[in-house]
């Protein structure tokens, strides 16, 4: 376990022990608590003084499945808040497997100068002189690294919008396959890269120096526990193989909590054709794959490959939330067009959240018309180049708002909302506006407990509890590198069990079942700790006014959760 | 004494008794404590909840000398806080001789449609549909207003910028020559007036309907004193009259406080040829006026009409404050520039320091170059036309900064901070940081305390307090509807005694001296009690970061203040 600290603006990289107080974190766990700790809450985000801080999760790298996220912290130069963003892909396995706990870059270069950071198999990292890449964008840059340093490198990195500091920019990581289709997306931590001077990571994956796993034998058994719920479960095993995190297409329009036309709806005509069955069907037509690994060590294969009608690669994987943001918010229902939007998005270097609920903001004032398929292209093209509506846009949908003069914006601290309309699923709205880190399709999302009849979507109650319970969990899960999908399974007994065994086999621990919810809480803690100092008050925590007072077809419904019940979302006893 | 209470919603227009609450309020104490209490703290600064309050001093339109400043209040769409700009020119007078202690105008049009409000010689008020006038500027405005409905006719008017709802639109009020050359400047409050569709209030001012004063021979021999004090004043009596407010270039640039550079720097080479006396030297020479009476009752004549080669009007009345936006911040020396910018920003609608402001901050981020003249204006009619980059700097400073990734930005809650340097006079930089309005150069303005050698500007001692004594004062002045101008004499007791017997003798009162005192932390506790409730906190109170890290030359002073400091100046035991 060790710690790399890069300096910017000195240039030096250092290994060293992770301190005491870090010891037994990973993931968001150690981002947030580490931020907490050594970031002033009022520093300028795009400053020295801001960290960027990579780091896998506690069980990235060993042979639990479904362990790859890496999370990226910093303060966010588009919230203002803390802020954890996490991806997918290999890097999070090949740190972990290296025995590297975090990635801490600090400082900032006095000149405009662009680096790369390179850890080889025997983990160590040397700062390399990048400036031949500025402005490539990020799959060019993959396929150049990859010729200069081996096609076997593993890379995150930063596209032409994180070089131009912009608050959507992403960072984006490989995924198994060597593409940058993997997106660290919210926050703006991409534009934290781009302040940094960093313009990639690039790990390879062929070392090993991992800490040993305490009891291998339990580690092992408790793994394969985990595993044959995860096969089971219909969602993890079955619906999401087949049709992707786009499956939620259908239940969410049938729910009438789908925003779109920038959140003037809940249920969009012709959802259909933007369906993860109609996707399926595309793909299969052409030949692409409906099924695909995008990460290490997964098990559930909720990726996929979309192709063009001559079969050519256009995208992987399209997901749910870049259809509702680039098809359901613009009214484009055409999976196509989605996809190229995805593609050009993890290629500039892009949330396709930000992006798309700011294009579709800007069509609802009327500067391009709903369903306008080229625009949407357009529009990320102006992005790319950083004309000046492009940087308008690059700023997000709060700017776009500002810029068009119309306050219908779907966003919290800045952020756009995801795919679940807080009118008609009132957990996630709770989420949205409570959640440390603005709006987020992570941070505890409640679609599951409706989608299982769980809570009713439009009762008061419950609501909050349940935003509650989830954000916790979530918070605990991104400590461990275990991803959403694999997440949902918790739920059921035995795969909470085996999960907990694992923790304390690869540790040497004997935690119980109280202690995933209790990291939980210590990590928003430190989270809301930042905030505070940021500047943060309970008055940030609530949603635009238009979803307390705009009812929502065709339920009619309005986000009626009380400010008090939004208040005790984070009061601990 | 009425209100006149126009409704945007519905078209409709009553009249009504002052309520009891408000009963002796006038100015900036009817708008503030009136918005605390009647709007909420979180409402869309452009929407229906929030009001837009015209109020005349409480003793506008009575004989006393320089009295004919009009509060405009509101929830500002700029700061996000309350705020009240006020404006000289004659319809304070107007108003306050028709008896109407306010104008309110609430609600929003449903359509986008745009009205005048007229008020005629008796006092009543109708709403006139405006359509033809839409995207006039304002001296075309005035000219068509005065063709349709008698030359004689006072306006208060928007420009194409509050039209199109930008955060720095001001204002204007037709000086006593009928030019809308005075504006009520800060705040944005030209677009809060264009979002309740109004074009132009205009008042008849041949009326006379005021209530009878209490005392009149106390009140003309008390009047008489303050204008004996007046006229004998240094200051006020004659070098107001000679230079103008530009009088302030040399001894601001001698002390080293001019912030020029975009605050980069404290002195600007060639100062002197923008000075006032350099103005003096020019308009003389050209047959302009160097001094010029811009108010009703005024006494001072601290206006100007600058003039072109030929002698034709360019604008009235230049001043310190525009000279130094336009000049000093972009580094443009050349006093015709600066006079068509003025006149361009008033015939536009814009406040002329924060579109100054963020000029220079785009140059000094390389958009354009430091002193290209053709460069300031041609910005200007960016704005005007409402392009992408005129949307940004309609915008303000802040939203330049970001959109040029440039965080040099003196600015606080959004305002841009007036042509005195924190860092090279510190208690403005106080009243900077803790004026309830944002960056302001009339809410507590120190500068005559350094000219008077009564504190070193660089002292850490005395400046919070000198910065809260003189918050307090022009408090209670901006009640009243005296001018700054002719408040700096109020130190001497003859004036105060004077000010005070006036009061008295209008409103058959017997108020003390405190009085005075009293009715201004009313009014700054109204207004940070209603800050509060928009959200704000003690950390707004602040300065941006670079005043507290970058040495000011020729001082190489920064600013020092603590926080504590600053936190104590709205206290109050």
């Amino acid at each position: 376990m060790k710690f790399i600290r890069v300096n910017m603006t000195d240039k030096s990289v250092q290994n060293e022990e992770v301190p005491e107080k870090y010891l037994g974190l990973g993931g968001r766990g150690l981002t947030s608590i580490m931020i907490n700790h050594e970031v002033p809450g009022t520093c300028d985000p795009l400053g020295p003084e801001n960290l960027l801080i990579f780091a896998p999760g506690s069980l990235s790298g060993t042979p639990l499945v479904n362990t790859s996220r890496i999370s990226v912290g910093a303060k966010s130069p588009f919230t203002g808040t803390i802020k954890e963003s996490n991806a997918g892909g290999s890097i999070a396995a090949d740190l972990g497997r290296l025995g590297i706990t975090a990635v801490i870059v600090e400082g900032k270069p006095e000149e405009n100068d662009l680096s790369f950071l390179k850890i080889d198999a025997k983990g160590h990292a040397q700062l390399i002189a990048a400036n031949d890449y500025r402005g490539m964008r990020t799959y060019e840059c993959v396929a150049s690294i990859k010729k200069e340093y081996g096609q076997n490198q593993t890379v995150m990195c930063i596209g032409p919008a994180g070089e131009q500091l912009m608050p959507i920019a992403s960072i984006q990581a490989t995924d198994v396959d060597g593409r940058p289709c993997r997106a660290a997306g919210r926050g703006g931590l991409g534009a934290v890269m781009g302040a940094k001077g960093l313009k990639a990571l690039i790990v390879d994956p062929s070392g090993k120096d991992a800490d040993a796993i305490a009891d291998p034998d339990a580690f092992k058994e408790a793994g394969k526990a985990f595993a044959r719920v995860i096969k089971a479960d219909h969602m993890a095993g079955q619906v999401m193989p087949a049709f992707g995190t786009a499956a939620l297409v259908a239940p969410v329009n049938s729910l009438g909590a789908f925003p779109c036309f920038n959140a003037r709806k809940g249920v969009m005509e012709g959802w259909e054709k933007i369906s993860g069955e109609a996707m399926a069907e595309i793909i299969k037509k052409r030949g692409g794959k409906t099924t695909h690994m995008g990460c290490s060590q997964c098990i559930i294969h909720c990726s996929n490959e979309y192709v063009d009608d001559q079969g050519k690669y256009i995208t992987s994987s399209l997901e749910y939330e870049t259809i509702w943001a680039s098809g359901g918010m613009t009214g484009i229902d055409d999976l196509d067009t989605i996809a190229r939007f995805d593609f050009m998005c993890d290629d500039i270097g892009i949330d396709t959240m930000n992006a798309g609920v700011g294009i579709a903001i800007a069509m609802d004032s009327g500067y391009r018309s709903f369903g306008d398929k080229e625009a949407l292209l357009e529009m990320l093209e102006e992005i790319a180049k950083g004309s000046e509506i492009g940087k308008v846009f690059g700023r997000g949908p709060e700017a776009v708002g500002r810029h068009f003069n119309n306050d219908h914006v779907p966003a919290v601290k800045g952020q756009s909302i995801a795919a679940y309309d807080p009118r008609g699923m009132k957990g996630n709205g709770v989420t949205f506006a409570t959640s440390p880190m603005g709006a987020d399709h992570t941070a505890g999302n409640v679609v599951g407990e409706y989608l299982t009849n769980k809570l009713d979507p439009l009762a008061k109650k419950g609501q909050a509890a349940a935003s509650k319970n989830l954000q916790v969990a979530m918070a605990a899960v991104d400590c461990t590198g275990l991803c959403f999908m694999a997440a949902t399974v918790l739920e059921n007994p035995e795969a909470g069990i085996a999960f907990l065994k694992a923790i304390n086999a690869k540790f040497g621990t004997d935690f119980g079942p109280d202690a995933i919810p209790e990291m939980g809480i210590r990590v928003l803690k430190a989270e809301r700790e930042f905030n505070k100092k940021a500047g943060f008050t309970a008055k940030d925590d609530r949603l635009p006014r238009f979803f307390y007072e705009e009812p929502l077809s065709p339920h009619n419904t309005v986000f009626d959760i009380g400010d008090d019940e939004l208040d005790a979302v984070h009061s601990w006893s």
